[in-house]
């Protein structure tokens, strides 16, 4: 295990600032005293747009590369049309990084709230695939502004592509208590894509005898998701629907304001970044309002990728903690970011 | 209004037999005497793949155009490959009929039980797209089964098919108290079909000045879903998204047990189905387990839709007032849809 940890720093937009302070406050304090870690920070997102038009440049991409790791706060804001950001910034950086697994753990912490009915128990993580499926860009448009235009959108997906990410899905779920892992697709319609997820996911489950499989479509997935959340260990699948079902999963988890997650390339070729899933919040930005609990485990899972796994179970048991015994109070961001500092 | 209904009836497989029954008892005890009701049923389903292959030919296809509309149980069976039935049958009657308006009330009743806690007010209704997204089977595979296998699906998107079905939506959320129309889709990704979804409902907006709108990302609107159903009133999304979001949106507000949907083609040049969200349920078929509700409440939007608005209104009153009464019990689903064909 290398014992210095060289970390990209991109605070980004509205609430990005305070609550990637906070978790670098929380890092610093977990981490022993041999281990350097040295930080550089970027300036992306929308004031660096407003200045200059760029997103992401080449030259930013190499410098990127450099680091070990990436913590990214949030990068968003409505003075900026939308999806200039999304794919200028998140999407090309995922792309070019070959963020291939999107890692979204989803567990209903004690004394957390969650919207459903009798506190059920919830302790699943989702493998979303990150570099495929819609999100390629593929697709165009015809006749546009006119009364018979067409816009097409092509998902794509390849054997390279799902077999790794479904490899690590199945892994994961090997190295977990419960050993369960669940594809979620609709291959009863998207048959093309549908039938190459079903056919490597069955290929791929003959390499772990011990993993429980099983498949549900993504349209069902929802409904358990919010009536038996607890039949889920790992769930693995497309872009997409990953999207769509990590929101959900966050909401009935105690909300995007503790839901983390990692943009991780396993070979470690290019570096991970790991972000909060809640967005910039601009309405609340600079008020000290934001909790930076989701980034604060996105350092959780920043550890764990460097292999920092004692560290990495530290933050998180602090964060189990500093939730247990919140009660009703309100804490600036600072304040609960300091309380997570003295508790690692 | 035409005083006679000419209605085939496809029971299906599974409970699909036992709840059609009983929307026909609830339909024959509704209608005027002075309404001649006709019925003829159709073997569509896994019994009648299995006897001869088919699934839906031209034929039936000529003898379902007759009708005046379509009362669907479910289609489904195990032991039918997955998606033989989906295609063949399901999604070839909609493309066949286009069938664009895919119109899926969601409205948590009294007395029903809702995964959700503090047991909020939800009324709203999706009007889902029905032939075009991801739903078209465009797209292919090469080099099937190989490591360098490639699968894609292509969402088809046009301005003749998101304008009809955006201009219905925005005629039902007029006719509605609250007068609000979502658009959801996720135009910061899916760019082409974005642009072309959010521009078509800003035009067509200028033509309801007294609807207001508001746009939501799918992934967003599944946590609203369960944090905030109240604040949707209609919405107006794509094949795909609209199939994932209505079975989350039956899930919050009482279950597929009372989910009712109508493929419709506003036209009238093709009939239209009705049919419960649920599927065959063949764990529990032949039992007498399986709740007709949602039947009856697809055979109230068959009675909106020929005009027949006060017996579709007696009809959901008697849903409404039937499940407020239900307590505990445990009635059989011949028993409920008798209580039901006696309130009406
Ligand atoms: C902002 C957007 C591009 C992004 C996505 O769709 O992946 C976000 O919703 C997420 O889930 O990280
Ligand atoms: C069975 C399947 C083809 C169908 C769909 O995806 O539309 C179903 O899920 C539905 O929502 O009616």
């Amino acid at each position: 295990m290398s014992r210095s940890i060289d970390l990209a720093v991109i605070p980004g937009d509205g609430i990005g600032q305070e609550v990637v302070a906070q978790g670098l406050k929380v890092l610093n304090a977990v981490l022993p005293e041999d281990v350097k870690l040295e930080t550089k920070e970027y300036d992306f997102g929308a004031r660096r747009y407003h200045a200059s038009g760029e997103t992401l440049t080449d030259a930013d991409l190499a410098d990127l590369k450099a680091h070990d790791a990436i913590l990214l706060g949030a990068i968003g804001d409505p003075s900026v049309p939308s999806g200039v950001l999304e794919r200028g910034f998140l999407l090309k950086l995922r792309f070019a990084f070959d963020h291939h697994v999107n890692l979204r753990p989803s567990r209903l912490l004690p004394g957390v709230a969650t919207p459903l009915a009798g506190q059920p128990e919830i302790d699943f993580v989702v493998v979303r695939e990150g570099t495929e499926g819609p999100y390629t860009g593929n697709g165009g448009t015809i006749r546009k502004g006119t009364p018979h235009e067409v816009a097409t959108e092509v998902s794509v997906n390849t054997a390279f592509g799902v077999e790794r990410v479904v490899r690590d899905a199945f892994a994961r779920a090997q190295a977990r208590p419960r050993k369960k892992l669940t594809l979620v697709h609709k291959n009863n319609v998207l048959a093309f894509a549908g039938h190459l997820w079903t056919n490597v996911f069955n290929k791929v489950a003959e390499e772990f005898p011990e993993v429980t499989t099983d498949y549900i479509h993504v349209d069902a997935a929802t409904i358990y998701l919010v009536t038996d959340p607890g039949r889920f260990d790992v769930i693995v699948t497309d872009n997409l629907f990953g999207d769509i079902i990590t929101d959900l999963a966050a909401a009935v988890s105690g909300g995007i304001g503790v839901a983390a997650s990692g943009n991780i390339n396993p070979s470690r070729e290019f570096p991970s970044m790991f972000e909060p899933v809640h967005g910039s919040a601009p309405d609340i930005a600079g008020q000290g309002k934001a909790d930076p609990t989701a980034t604060v485990l996105s350092v959780a899972l920043l550890l764990r990728h460097l292999g920092y796994d004692d560290e990495a179970s530290r933050v998180e048991e602090a964060v189990s903690a500093d939730l247990g015994a919140r009660g009703d109070s309100t804490r600036t961001t600072d304040e609960i970011g300091t309380a997570l500092a003295v508790r690692v």
